[in-house]
């Protein structure tokens, strides 16, 4: 186990000489790999792999992965410029299809692209101001977010024990995190007691990044199974539940990590307050609901071998659905850089 | 993959040779492999190791340990003998503190060692009988449970999907299984469409055992993580639920496998038969309800090392119950080898 990295503060996306440098999640926390990204191919690879991962990052990255394929296109011509970017979009689209941030940091870049400028070499360092700046945003609306959880988490206790799901970490977003955020803030106001986190099968997000950045930050944390939150929350060890948010529809509707909407389940039963924790540009407002919310179902091998070695038989099927929605009316509400909101409110700020 | 091993009936503990042989279910399914135990300490360590597990396994694993014990004493004197398999009977009650199957099995050996004779060596031939007969009980159970599971199951749609969790199967039992015995009838009737299997972390046993028995069985099986059981829900795959039980208080509260609370009231919420299949010797009529079930805590290894290496940091805490309790008020229906019963009515039972 490698722990001799002693970061508080963690960044997934970095620009740095001339290229990105991505932290590799598959391999945390076991081992702390950086990875250089050069070109919008190797970026797409990354996304899909999930060597970053989390709505949000993956907004930045494919930010950055537009700029890497607009540096590379040859042509001074600013029509066929644009024409060959929206093929690097279509490309960079494809890697993950329910995070929305993905397609709304595409729409940001291709923006830039129709209207900054009639030079190209201008336009391409637009467009690396603008992946710089949404990546910048992105931290600071993490910091807001968790500002606002602060203030919209249960009065008593006075020290809170706050379950999470999978990771809405410093390494979901630019940094901080969102519902990771939330608990930052709570920790550094003296509100928190400590973290459940959820292990999260297939991909064990929570055992291996969540209980990383915890561990990180000196937040204590106690690992469960996904099956064991609801006998917790019997038990009355659980005040409050923080989950991030992958897709948003404009009446509340959240698509999260599968296993979420269980949760969001449990909670009710159980008088618990139950936040999801996301930017505004999580929110997909052309979606009126979250049954139009795709839903990416991904190779059945993160299931049938959860370490190294297969562990069921041959002659099984498998259902591997990535990510699941929970109903605006199980939402205590949605915490956003602008405040907590009530999931029936949030068409209410579309711009 | 060994898938060299043929059977459709899976007996977990055997008596042949003078031993008992058991099916070292931590190995399934990669390796079909039988372990000889010739000794009350053996039975004990395979007990407390899950070499057997599943209440009604331990029930008549524990019967042939009481024997195994029971045959190397060397005493002529009976009540010198009794006191001897006492200590035996301490030895292997500290195994496993949640089945009740397990203190019932021992019960019905010492009251044979009590009451059956006054020279050791027929006392000690009718404790060899009696573990025959609470295996070959079980094994009559099993079967009476899954043709009264079939008269219970919701008359629609025609081909039903039933979702169940961990292995209440032919390996939880002496044979055919509790939950699964209700699976097989189905099955046999016509009336099974498939079964979804929660893989049921930490220890897997959905994924390794009743996914491999469906298989042998030919039964159509889909696996999930247990984090997915409640978008199924939501989708409508699932017709009903069917689990095992560990321990059933008076009242109906039932004590099973960590994440059958959590399915119970995800079941109640989609408005979904939830059953409980289980024999009449897993009710503990001593206790009133299920706050007094002990339930145990295992290695948190479990958790942290889901395959052969460690996943999580150092720093990281964990919680490791191996068993939740399911109020009777989400149980439609304790499926017995006296019919279903409705959890309010068991009291009436009592012998």
């Amino acid at each position: 186990m490698t722990q001799s990295t002693n970061f508080v503060d963690v960044y997934p996306v970095q620009w740095r000489d001339d290229q990105v440098i991505l932290i590799d999640q598959t391999r945390l926390p076991l081992e702390y790999t950086e990875v250089a990204i050069a070109d919008y191919e190797a970026m797409g690879h990354a996304i899909k792999s999930m060597v970053v991962r989390g709505a949000p990052a993956i907004g930045v990255a494919a930010a950055y992965g537009m700029y890497l394929g607009a540096r590379r296109i040859q042509t001074t011509e600013l029509r066929e410029f644009v024409a060959q970017l929206e093929f690097v979009a279509d490309q960079l689209r494809q890697t993950r299809p329910t995070a929305v941030n993905l397609f709304w940091a595409i729409d940001q870049m291709l923006n830039v692209a129709y209207h900054s400028g009639e030079n190209v070499e201008q336009v391409k360092a637009n467009l690396l101001s603008q992946a710089q700046q949404i990546q910048l945003d992105d931290l600071r609306t993490c910091q807001a977010i968790g500002a606002a959880g602060l203030e919209a988490l249960p009065r008593e206790p006075q020290q809170l024990t706050i379950l999470t799901h999978c990771n809405a970490g410093a390494l979901a977003t630019a940094g901080y995190g969102t519902a990771i955020g939330v608990i930052r803030a709570a920790w550094s106001a003296g509100r928190l007691a400590r973290v459940y986190a959820d292990e999260t099968r297939p991909r064990l997000q929570g055992a291996k990044l969540t209980v990383w950045e915890c561990v990180q930050a000196g937040i204590p944390v106690t690992l469960i199974t996904d099956n064991m939150a609801a006998h917790c929350m019997q038990q009355q060890r659980i005040d409050a539940v923080v989950v991030g948010a992958d897709r948003i529809a404009r009446n509340g509707d959240t698509a999260n990590k599968i296993g979420t909407y269980g949760l969001a389940v449990l909670a009710k039963m159980h008088a618990i307050p139950f936040f999801v924790a996301a930017p505004l540009s999580t929110v997909d407002f052309a979606l009126d609901d979250g049954s139009q919310i795709p839903i990416e179902e991904r190779d059945p091998v993160e299931i049938y071998q959860p370490g190294s070695i297969r562990i069921t038989p041959e002659g099984a099927e498998f259902y591997n659905p990535a990510f699941d929605v929970t109903p605006a009316s199980l939402i205590t509400a949605i915490i956003t850089e602008q405040g907590a909101i009530a999931p029936g409110q949030l068409a209410d700020l579309e711009a």
